[in-house]
């Protein structure tokens, strides 16, 4: 049976997006980097941003090898006898351990080259002000767009091509569990990095010596700018990077089990549109984004808040269009229902969509310093620290129940029109425009960082100006994107629920008939389930907390030891920040890393893998909850402590303004380490319980050794 | 079928216990109440509670009353025809309706009668201190001991004589309900007024001022007293209430259905034993708790911490002696498998205190000056407000897991030696010697109050101190008991799940077979269940918050409008203070309580029965993390706020110690307004599940109006 050639079209727009990838990077490399002083700026951070990434590929490397040792051990998915037998055969899982290998090296690349283009980029974005804000847009745009391009390309051409191959989702689902492990690492490792030296560096520089944000003779400024790029660049995009393949992964899964549309059995042609259908999608989402991004360049001199959510808006509905096109293209040769269902599935990719923006824009709300969330907490922080942070933390509970209707709905919609195949190319619908998604979100540390290079580089108050119009625009980008962010995740990971029972029905019949909350090995694992989300985040705080200490020691060790640096007449050690930064984050990946592979393995050997199932279940809810109140609190108490410092309630240097700062520096963790972490924690054990589903199956044929 | 008149044990135990409260009473009232400064103190706390429980349980009694006449209505369980049928006949559920007065009128008797002894203990224990600690010790304990035995006596007469009455457990579920719906009220409007004063109190008089803690010349220093009456002795006395009568009555419902042991059918004496041996169990329960509070009286005179604690081992060691003695006795007459089920019934329910006391001794751990978390928290205060806030909010995360531990192991092993039957047991015996429990956690609020009108009444620093031991003795009870408190929450909101779920069965046949995950409507239901203890807890801190901001402001124009005030001359207005709060705490229940029953209903009638099922088992796991969360965080941060004010890393008044003012602060509401709210949330949404289950079978048969 060959493989529909309409997959080709995301073959084509993974191709199409690496080119512009390549020539948006060359433009920006064009660009003047600036005076002296801002190119060795900017060669600082960019020294620092690949330190922390040869030693954090280099770990990763370890740990990418020794689970693809793991990996060709158990048994291959590609064969009839999936279980006990297979393994003791003696043959081995190589098919599965390739893709995982070409999954994390693809991931690895993109994430590298969107992140060396991000550090060339801040330097050109800091002259490009001096001329006009277009042009420091449009530099900055153009360097995000490489990071957007790249992932949504390379993930593309990854899974098209695998599938030509071998056309057995099981093997994008190896390459899926590759991009995972890494953005396991980018994501954590990347979040402890960042929060490590902002901390450090907010704690000691503004709160001790009264120096102002990205003063250059802060030891910790450029590990806070390296932070920007390995945090928010790199480890976003290696998030968005996995929750889109796995998205993908997901409905390809369950559209190769469709069997029956209502009474009529599927025939093989339309089962193989159903499971090309998530990639062509892609691909039409990719072009979409495409299009958007070029939109957001021409609107982009007039306003760059409003030219970036123009051009998401514009991505939307020009996915809607181009979709429906190719829907109705792949129709041919259909029976009638078979059509029918196919029209419903596209449907669930448009409501898909539409919930992300939803969700993004429910983030916004909750984070805006123009809405009565960010304002009551900023006037919260009139009555002191304690009142700030009780403020903060409760809108940032209640934020969670709107985007719980938008998710809940669209579940309910897409699972009445499709079943749970529905739900998975929802979350595929979401993930469509991931391209301008990404494009926008790395756009905000380039900007940020050219707003402390003009610091440090002495371009002047106009441009220092020009330059936070940028950065504004791009805070109010990456609120949005996160809610995105989360939303995907979360309809993904479901997804990735229902294929893993799907599959587990597969491998034997009736495995899996329900995950009863009434049996108490299923309850056991759905309470295991909640709980993790919470060990996660506190592990992760805690991490951020001890590396952040170490870094306030030692700033404060840089400025004892030689004090010219405060007088500015002898540069800071930056290097030993960006020393410290690195390895804490790398010590502080191990636990939460085996947890994150080792909690649900153990789940399924002692309790089954229905347990498991429920283990899933409980953490994507638990980990929505948290990962959307720590995104919204941080973002809302960081925009609060804005309001206060553009001189409201007071303004800068006033109590209210020292409290505001007290929640916007117990929500950096909150919203760059442990939120985001969360998405990419659910994304991994789900893939795992995919992955080691046919090895869990040999501990009393998936019932686990603890039978009730 | 005659009722089993071993019941009369628990009626015997529940008379003695109200006998021996009458005593403890008068014991007190026997005592000097100090001098004329300290009964002004004494009178302005005991009006001020009054003033707090009069217009509470006016609004209370409308609320109580509305309930009972949509009770009326509804079908009553005791019929045949449960459902439609029954409701068009026009008969009203007049019994479950009686039951349900009865319940709510006698804990409100109950709290009122421990209240009205707690502001009368206070002064008494006082004056006591300033003979002896002994003295101090003693009035404070007997005190206390009045409303743990009041609350549990009230229990225990109600459940046992309702079930001579009628014996059917469903009338004991009106009964639950009533007191449920109080628990609701003392408990939230406890919490928000006990931390409105508090907070209030703090933000202005500490922060701004630089009064000391009880400074009379605070106006908010009554208010805040009478806050620890209302919410740590009457809201934690009818929240324990609660789950004591709602763990009876889900294991004596779970006994009633109870049909095959194996594939023996029960017989109709065997099934009684079980419906009756969880009441039984509590009046052995009682009876090892008047020992053990004679225990600790008798030790008391030497360390009054530690003979708290004995007191609580000791009665936890005659309970499994006692029992095991009625246990052999009610065996006689059954058959050899009866025999054994009622054995292993009897080890679950030693099993369940046991990890009870285990959970109480976690959340003393996580929340003592002497241990790691605490000190590392008071150390994070030295880097400023933002690093304790977050060491505090991820040590608690951290504390969620051992808990989670504990309660898994105890539910797995009472499921495999009886089922769910098991759970339910483990329910009955960990909350069987609550009244050792409460009298300890009583004891609290009073010695809290004495110390400070030991300070307002000038009598002088070494009574302080005397009364600071008894205090911090106080303090360590308070931890454990919040840990008991929120694992026999969890216990009994499980077997209310079990319950409700065999009840729906009971009406009819395959209702709930499954509440399977993978279905659309149950997964919809779970979800809303993990975000409502969110959507609570935010709701809960925001109240306390805008309610303290009111009082704050009140504070400050006190200040400024009568400078006289601040110097001594003149008193402030405390009952201004105290209004705030009343009707503050009053107003903000709205919301709360009509979510509590709106919400689960609502489930019920568009996503059907079994997604309300899951919907609560959702609210169990999520309300447990944040419970255990906020409890724990919020002990941690006062205690490391203790530990600092004791001198340690500098002591009062420097940097560190405002820091950890700040962890407190923000602890307050988490540790006793929305942490222990969720328990009483739980078990209310529970019961109205099982109470509204007739009504809520008329929308399509319990499948709800919206059917995947």
């Amino acid at each position: 049976m060959a493989v529909p050639l309409i997959i080709l079209v995301a073959l084509f727009a993974g191709i199409v997006s690496i080119i512009l990838a390549l020539y948006f990077r060359s433009l920006v490399m064009k660009e003047d980097p600036g005076n002296e002083k801002m190119q060795e700026v900017a060669g600082y951070i960019e020294s620092g941003a690949k330190t922390y990434i040869k030693l954090q590929y280099k770990v990763l490397g370890i740990f990418v090898l020794v689970l693809m040792c793991l990996l060709l051990f158990i048994p291959s998915p590609l064969e009839k006898s999936k279980t006990y037998e297979r393994l003791i055969s003696g043959a081995l899982n190589w098919e599965q351990a390739v893709a995982y290998i070409i999954g994390a090296v693809g991931s690895m690349m993109a994430g590298y080259l969107g992140m060396y283009v991000g550090v060339k980029a801040n330097t050109r974005a800091a002259q490009g002000c001096t001329i006009s804000t277009k042009k420091g847009f449009d530099v900055a745009f153009f360097g995000g767009a490489v990071m957007g391009l790249a992932v949504v390309g390379v993930a593309l051409i990854g899974v098209s091509v695998l599938y030509m191959l071998v056309p057995d989702p099981n093997i994008v689902l190896g390459f899926s569990f590759g991009a995972s492990s890494v953005a396991l690492f980018m994501k954590c490792g990347g979040g402890i990095f960042t929060k490590t030296a902002d901390v450090g560096a907010d704690l000691v520089g503004k709160a001790e010596y009264d120096l102002p944000e990205d003063d250059p003779r802060n030891p910790a400024t450029i590990a806070d700018n390296v932070g920007d790029n390995v945090g928010d660049i790199a480890g976003m995009g290696s998030d968005l990077f996995d929750s889109y393949v796995a998205s993908i992964i997901a409905a390809m899964m369950l559209g190769a089990a469709l069997v029956l549309i209502g009474d009529v059995a599927v025939s093989d042609e339309a089962r193989y549109t159903f499971i090309v259908f998530p990639i062509v999608l892609c691909g039409v989402g990719l072009i979409a984004s495409l299009l958007g991004i070029y939109i957001i360049k021409w609107k982009g001199s007039e306003d760059p808040g409003t030219a970036l959510n123009t051009g998401t808006y514009a991505a939307t509905v020009i996915f809607a269009l181009i979709a429906l096109v190719f829907t109705a293209l792949m129709t041919i040769g259909l029976t009638a229902s078979e059509t029918a269902v196919l029209w419903k599935l596209y449907a669930c990719s448009v409501i898909g969509l539409l919930s992300g923006i939803v969700l993004g824009f429910t983030s916004d709300y909750f984070t805006r310093d123009d809405k009565k969330p960010t304002r009551n907490i900023a006037e919260a922080a009139q009555e002191g620290h304690a009142v700030v942070i009780l403020s903060g933390f409760s809108y940032g509970l209640l934020s969670v129940v709107p985007p719980t209707i938008g998710i809940i709905v669209a579940m309910a919609i897409t699972y009445l029109l499709a079943g749970v195949f529905g739900v998975a190319i929802a979350a595929v619908g979401l993930l469509a425009i991931v391209g301008t998604i990404v494009s926008n979100d790395a756009y905000g540390p380039i900007v940020d960082n050219a707003r402390s290079i003009a610091e440090q580089g002495g371009l002047g108050d106009d441009v220092i100006r020009t330059a936070d119009r940028l950065d504004s625009a791009g805070n109010t980008a990456k609120a949005i994107t996160k809610g995105f962010a989360i939303g995907a995740a979360n309809l993904t990971v479901f997804a990735l629920l229902f294929s893993f029972v799907t599959e587990a029905n597969d491998i034997k019949e009736g495995t899996i008939e329900v995950i009863d909350l009434l049996s108490i090995n299923i309850l056991i694992g759905a309470f295991i389930g909640v709980v993790i989300p919470a060990l996660f985040s506190a592990l992760l705080i805690m991490a951020v907390q001890r590396n952040a200490s170490k870094m306030v020691k030692e700033i404060r060790r840089q400025f004892e030891e030689n004090p010219k640096i405060l007088t500015g007449e002898e540069p800071a050690d930056f290097n030993k920040c960006i020393d410290i930064a690195t390895k804490g984050s790398l010590r502080e990946l191990i636990i939460p890393s085996i947890i994150s592979i080792a909690v649900p393995l153990s789940i399924g050997i002692i309790f089954g893998v229905a347990s498991l199932g429920a283990f899933l279940a409980g953490a994507i809810l638990s980990g929505f909850v948290f990962a959307v109140m720590m995104s919204n609190a941080g973002g809302a108490w960081d925009n609060a402590k804005k309001y206060i410092e553009d001189g409201h309630l007071g303004g800068k240097g006033t109590e209210t303004h020292k409290a505001a700062i007290t929640g916007d520096t117990v929500g950096d963790p909150f919203k760059d380490t442990a939120g985001p972490s969360i998405n990419t924690l659910l994304v991994v054990m789900s893939l795992t319980a995919s992955i080691f589903l046919g090895f869990l199956m040999m501990f009393n044929g998936g019932m686990g050794l603890l039978v009730f």
